[in-house]
């Protein structure tokens, strides 16, 4: 069976973005400080379009990361821009190539066109709920399994839904004391989780945990 | 140099407690599980005066914590009670033998005669702030470390005033989905954080880290 798999770099206090998000600054302040475990690494650097890097504990979680992916979920705050795209024709962050090189399905309230960009990547725009945007990535994956992008607005509605698989956390040693909570408006949620790999690394501590149904 | 450390269980989640805390429920709503790893220890029930018990993974992390403690530390909420003292002659959770055996020091507003336990537990009560509880916990530990205990309060303070040498999160894998936020009030705080050890457990997570300063 397809899994829904996500993971997402988190500081140690729980955020995955710093206070004060923008177009200038789309991880907010300090959020940079998340991803610097993974930015030098080879197996980062190599699916965008970047040379060298380093070698470290983390690469074979990268690496796993990217194996078996058959299609990417994201919610609009991950993809960039807000309100309409008649107004704002944005692209996303992610420039002519992007990382994904995999059908990407875009949870917003704004319908639009698909892009297609190269290598693999296309964006599409789903408006009618995370349910069917996960039916058309399953579909899109041909039996591989699906990521589940940021933020931690839609990986909340997907855990509330009882439909992640796979959690993974990259947890940073930082306390950014404010900003995008991964674990936030989840009362009542029932998830019973499954620790299934530990793995500590230059900089991050990766944790792994199967759903429970 | 005498450390303070400072060690609590908490939910993937960020909680270390659960919601509607009460006298009849200390831990909240579903807090019981962020206990679970360790009650059943040999290493846990024997300072708390039962017999038997597992040994597993955890059991040297549980072994170190109470090595080389001279002091305790502690805020009202976790010693028990609410308001002044002479209506609630309050003595705690911690019945006659209470599992601390050092001298503790509990953060109050409310000024009250120390109380003698059994096993080398005397409970005093500081109502001059976090540093003067420090201080004479240091002094009581004679070269010793001191433990903070909870609850998320007190440890947010000493956290904000950059007091804490060492932070150990024994993460237990639920999402309890409110309560009580460890990592919560600190918007601004300037915590340097280094992972000095990973252990994985039954049920839990061993993560511990320096506090760089």
């Amino acid at each position: 069976m397809s899994k829904l798999r996500f993971q997402i770099s988190m500081s140690l206090d729980g955020f995955v973005a710093g206070p004060n998000q923008s177009e200038e600054n789309p991880l907010g302040e300090g959020g940079e400080q998340l991803h610097e475990w993974v930015i030098g690494l080879e197996a980062w650097r190599e699916p965008h379009g970047l040379e060298g890097g380093d070698v470290n504990a983390s690469t074979e979680v990268v690496e796993r990361s990217l194996e078996n992916i058959g299609a990417t979920v994201m919610g609009r705050n991950m993809f960039g821009g807000e309100g309409s795209w008649d107004e704002h024709p944005w692209d996303g962050w992610w420039g002519d190539d992007p990382p994904f090189h995999t059908p990407v399905f875009i949870v917003t309230h704004h319908a639009r066109e698909p892009v297609v960009k190269q290598g693999g990547t296309t964006f599409n725009f789903v408006t009618d709920g995370i349910e069917s945007a996960l039916e058309q990535a399953r579909e899109a994956a041909a039996g591989k399994d699906v990521a589940l992008g940021g933020g931690a607005n839609i990986a909340q509605q997907y855990l509330q839904a009882g439909l992640i698989d796979e959690l993974q956390l990259h947890v940073v040693p930082v306390l950014l004391g404010a900003g995008a909570r991964l674990f936030d408006n989840l009362e009542g949620v029932n998830v019973e989780l499954e620790c299934t790999s530990v793995l500590d690394a230059p900089g991050v501590t990766h944790l792994t945990y199967r759903v429970l149904k």
